[in-house]
This record gives C-alpha cells, structure tokens and sequence, in this order.
C-alpha cells in the first residue's frame, strides 16, 4: 500500500467493497462496487480512441446528466469488441447493481478492464454483485481499489482533507494501470470521491484539469486504452456551500486537493508501469511553444532506447538528444542542456565529460530518477511522467494471455 | 550472409573494402571505403531529425551538386552533437581518403554511425583511410557491408542484374540497421551502386521512389537516427544510353531494379532488428485515405503490446485493435477484419473463436510472419516492416554503452 493513504481513504456518504466473482482464474479479486447513500453530482473523462468498449460508451452517455450514485467495475475481461452482446451486458451490469442499491440504472456507472473480446461471465456477475452490495463499507476504499487490478503489482489510493470555506472536505481516489497507458484526455481507470458540494459543471471543469495535469502526463507504452475511465463523484454530505465555479469560496482549495489525490495517482501508475523498476520524470524546458515542450517531454517519455538506457543506467544522452531531433523539435544545440537527476552531462552543444557521466551513472540507481532537457530554443516547458523498460515488461507482455 | 546475394554483387567500376582502424575495441571491421574509377551521378537520402551529425551535413551539401566519386563510412562513433570539432573531422577524413583515390574532397561522401557524442580518433582513422585505399577492389563490397554494422548481426548485401535497353546494368546495395530505426525520408545507412548512366535528377527520383517503398517502411523502434544517409551512386560504365527521366527507354526497369535491391535490403534490416525473432510484414487496408492506412500500419509496427505478444506467439488480435484505435484511425467495426499469418482470428465485429486462434498460434512461431487489418472504412492500403520485441531487445539496449 501507499505511504499517502493515511489521511483519509474514508470519504463520509460513500461506501465500497471489492469481491472475487470468478472471473480472473487466480482468486484474485475482480468485481469492485462503490456507493453513494445520497445522489452525487458527477464527471467523466473517457479514452479519446475510436475503439471503445460497450462499458466506456453507456458510462459516458450517463453521466452527460451530471448525477450518479454508484460505479460498478470488474477486472479481468474488458467487454471490448462484443457488438450487441456487450452492450447488453454492460447494461444489465448496471441493472443488478441498482437493484441490490435500490436506485435507478441510469444512477450507476461501469467500467470493465482487461482481456479485449471475451465474453463476460454473466451468471458469475450477477452472484458477484449482489455479494458486492452486502459487503460495501465505509472503508471498503482499499477493497475496490484491490479489485480494479490487473497487472498492477499494488493497488493505487490516494486521499486529502481540505478546508473548503468554513468546512472539511474529503477527497479520496483509486487507480488503476499499468499497460496501455498514455491517456490524452482521460485515462486507465480512476474514481474519485469527494463529500463536497459541488455543480456538475464545474465538477466538470475541475476532473479535467486535474486530469489533464496528472494522469494525461503519464505515459508507460505509449498506447490508450479502449477503456480508459476517470470519474469524480461528490455527494455533498459535508455541507459546505455549493461550489459553483472558480469563483466560489474554498473552489481553488478544493480544485487543488482533487488535483493533488490525482497526481498522487498518476505517479503511482507510472511507478508501477509494467515490469518498471523507477519513476521517471521528465522535465522539457526552453521549448519554442508548449505543443512542442510537450511532443519532446512524451518522445523521451516513450523512446525505447532512452526507457532501456534507464534500465541499464546508462546517462546516455545521445539517446535523449536523438529522439527530441526525431520528433522534428527544434533546439539550438549550442544552448542545449541535459541534466539526468541533477547531474548536466550535455551541455553548450557537447558532452559534459566523462565525470560528469560516472556521477550521473551513480544516481540512475536510484527509485526516482528525474531527466531535464532545456532545449534552448523559447520559453515553454513541458512535465510527463514514466518509467523505465525492463525483461519484465517483455516478459508480462509476452506471457500475458489474450 | 544472405542468400540473395549471389546475382552480382559486383558492379563493373566500383571498388570497395573494409578494415578494422580501432574504433570498435572488439577489433571488428569499422571502416568502409566505397570507391568508382570514374566520376559518378549521385543521389543522397537524409535523416531529417532537427539533431543532425557533421557527416550528414557535410555529405547532404556535397550530393547537392549531383555528382560524387567515393563513400567513407566508419562505424562505433557517430560524430554527433561534437561542435566545430566534430565538422573538422569529417572534412579532414574526406581529404584524406580524396588524397589516397586521387580525387578532390568534395567528391568524398562520408557517414559515420555509433555512439553519440565522442571524438572520433583521428590518427588512427588516417591510418585506416590509407589501408582501405590499399585494400580497395572490385570484390570487396560484403567487406564494406560489414564494416559499417554495429548491433547488427549480419552484413547486408542486395544486387541485381537488369535490361535497360539494350544493356545489361548491375545494381548492388549494402545497409546497416538496426536500433533507431523508423526513417521517415531516408534510413539508417544504405549505399546502392550502379554502372548505369543516369541523370543526376532523374536518379534523385529514382532513388526517393525506391527508399519511399522500402527504408521508410521499415520500423524497429520509432525512432530516426541523428545519422541516417542513402546515396545512390551511378557510374555509367555500362555504357547505356543515358537515363534522363521515366520515359527514357529502360528507365523503368532500372527504377524497378534499385527498387527490389532497397526493399531487399529493408526486409533485412527489419529481420535483424535488435533482438528481433522474427520478420512482420504489416498489411493495412479499407482505410479513409492513404495517410490513415499508413498511419495505422505504423502505430501496430510500433506497437510494444503488439511487439511483445509476436515474441510470445499470442495472436492477440485485441491489442492490435486497440492500438488502431488509440491513433484516432477511423474504423468500422462490424465490417473490421484482422488476420494473422492467413488466419482470420477477428471478423464482423468480434472473435472469430477459439479454433481460430489456436491455428493462428502455430503459425506465430514461423520467422515470417504476417498481421493483415482490413478497416472496412475506405479503399486506401499501406504496407510497413518491422519485427517483434524480445528479452534481447532490452539486453542489447540496457547494456550497449555509451
């Protein structure tokens, strides 16, 4: 578990449990539920591929209207590619989990991760959900997050208290990754809960731009997912004054702390990429627009060469300046700076010298590495997260079976 | 070596040779001298990275003119990212080499491939450019093709012989590949002679058409080298009339020529990617346009998920549907078929079932294989090589130093 979950993974007004139903083969747990005892405001982000699974299509419709009350997700078969079977199943997913809640359908959200083009076990789901709907608790947080898994080698919570006006808010989120994953507007699976009061468009506003600087900045393989989910749910049991827009009191603290619950998140994914061994940040200042900072920061983020070099701690950054070049960034090479955590090891268009090298070489042993590029070329910059590629990621990807 | 080389790898006027100058501490061959009796018509094919090494620049000013007499290639340093010291060598190695043919430098092309960011060690490349020009003779071009390697594991040679009106043209080429490998102009580094007498423009042409439908349809990694240089050399020797352009009698055969010689060389390069197992072929079509069939043909080359799953002989046809649909390629899913090694494993929307699938896990394990999409969303097609991704991969770029 994560070091960060302490302060509150309990979110007042939401329950959750995670079970195992019989779809993963291992035991493991594969179905996840989480409630709200109220009706929530509610907003989604969705994978921007043209492919996507029956879950991600009825997901996104519902939460248009900006309420739900609970989200329903199993592991292990993603319901992608099913045609009029998949759909159906996903909608009568829903239907069972309402039932047992006693709401309507359209209140409950689903995503489905896994194997792409099997069907889902439906009589096993059915079992499942109703085992789910009496297990749900106040701090069945860690459960569900336990169930969303696949490769994943822990599961992700993340969790703050924030003052908002006069009241507490809590804001908890779980995650899941850790191939497929470079989201461009949404992302893998995460679900945030928050007990504050808050509009549907502005909690809108708010999922996306803590998306767009946490979880769209992860990067592990360079693919999307067919079911790529992000939702945040408030139910508003904390009794602060709604929160309308940016301009409402405590609506800067409260876009932060959901900011940071996704950050937190979005780290621990890229930590956790598959077959990773660290944490990668990449930093791309001195770019000549933020468009280009960003296509430079991702191609390091995605190089096959620099994610190896890592591996092998190598401060090879030939490879760096190669794979910035490749992507048609434009640079002033005698300008150019590399630093790999800390250490310049490029720099005014050469070599820093084989000194430089060795201390650089030293530090690439550690959990987190950060590469900085000033490209000398403007003012923009650019942050991705990442890690590095190792014989595990061959190895899971390899072996891992359709 | 490959089997394929036997027609001609001689062509009448070229000499060529390779030694071993001491770049490569493992003593193996690392530099190459391509030389003609006589002037040459000359093409070249440049990296068009925004990070260029000196040699390209140097080489890419002097194939401006059209007209060339030797190549100089060293392999283990890349002369890149070296400043003014990095230009002073590759116009001093140049000299040298003119000295030793009884040429003038600006008729010396020059490339260099290795390591980024090390002075190339000039007293013993003086040294080296001096027994080449001994050792230089019209045999020699498999010496020249293994002389300019690095991680690759075998030289490469293709020639033919051709009509081109009434005479017969020898073409043979050399490549080296095999990390940093998706040209989008040119490639790596590929040099084709012939004793064909052909305008400098039209053999500009020639040779654009003939990289267009070979090197930049080759991906390994995604990446594009900061060295990438194809020239196309023409003597004349054969004493035909001369090619001025597509309606000179024989022009089309000898385009087809250089064609068959680059796509023979690219297939190599894509089967001896690093760590590769295995040749792919991917076959895209029933897309929108052109630019989509390519770009959907090159998202499932570079594919890690797709890659992996080759190495482990799973015919995971929902990765490959997956990545189609993360690069926003427009599909109709009902109508989407995916076959692998003539296996159909995906149709009509969905799982072509279990039987399928086990057949075309059998033929995975062949060195040839094949992954043909059909979006069934337009007409337009494209066709792209590359390999799959092995533990080796990640040992041969975790451990090649810096």
């Amino acid at each position: 578990m994560s070091r960060r979950t302490r302060p509150a993974a309990l979110v007042p007004g939401f329950r959750a449990a995670g079970v195992h139903c019989g779809i993963k083969k291992s035991g493991a747990p594969d179905l996840a539920l989480i409630a709200s005892d109220a009706p929530c405001a509610a907003a989604g982000l969705f994978t921007r591929s043209s492919v996507v699974g029956a879950p991600v299509e009825l997901s996104r419709r519902r939460v248009r209207g900006g309420r739900a009350r609970a989200v329903l997700v199993n592991s292990g078969i993603s319901n992608v590619a099913m045609g009029e079977r998949g759909r159906r199943s996903a909608e009568q997913m829903t239907a069972w989990a309402a039932e047992s809640l006693g709401c309507r359908p359209t209140e409950v959200l689903v995503a489905s991760t896994g194997v792409i083009g099997q069907p889902l076990p439906m009589a096993k789901l059915r079992r499942g959900i109703h085992a789910l709907a009496d297990a749900l608790r106040p701090e069945g947080l860690p459960d569900a997050a336990r169930a969303i898994m696949t490769t994943d080698t822990h599961p992700k919570l993340a969790a703050r208290r924030v003052r908002v006006g006069d009241t507490t808010v809590h804001v908890a989120g779980i995650a899941k990754g850790v191939g497929m994953i470079e989201p461009r507007m949404a992302t893998l699976l995460a679900f945030v809960l928050c007990d504050a009061a808050v509009a549907p468009p502005f909690l809108r506003r708010v999922l996306r731009q803590a998306a767009d600087a946490s979880f769209n900045r992860v990067s592990v393989d360079g693919e999307q997912s067919t079911s790529d989910t992000a939702l945040l749910l408030a139910n508003g049991r904390a009794g602060n004054h709604l929160l309308r827009g940016p301009g409402s009191r405590g609506a800067g603290a409260f876009a932060a702390a959901v900011g940071e619950v996704c950050e937190e998140l979005a780290r621990m994914l890229a930590r956790d990429g598959e077959g990773a061994t660290k944490l990668v940040t990449v930093r791309v200042g001195g770019a000549r627009s933020p468009s280009e900072a960003e296509r430079a920061a991702r191609r390091i983020a995605n190089s096959l060469l620099v994610k190896t070099a890592l591996f092998g701690r190598d401060p090879n950054w030939g490879r760096i300046l190669q794979t910035v070049g490749a992507g048609g960034v434009r640079l002033r090479l005698p300008r150019t700076r590399i630093a790999l955590c800390g250490v310049a090891v490029f720099k005014d268009g050469t070599s820093a010298g084989p000194a430089a090298r060795r201390r650089a070489a030293a530090r690439l042993g550690a959990p987190d590495v950060d590469i900085e590029v000033h490209l000398g070329a403007g003012r923009s910059e650019a942050r991705i997260w990442t890690c590095d590629l190792s014989y595990d990621y061959v190895r899971i990807n390899a072996e891992y079976t359709t």
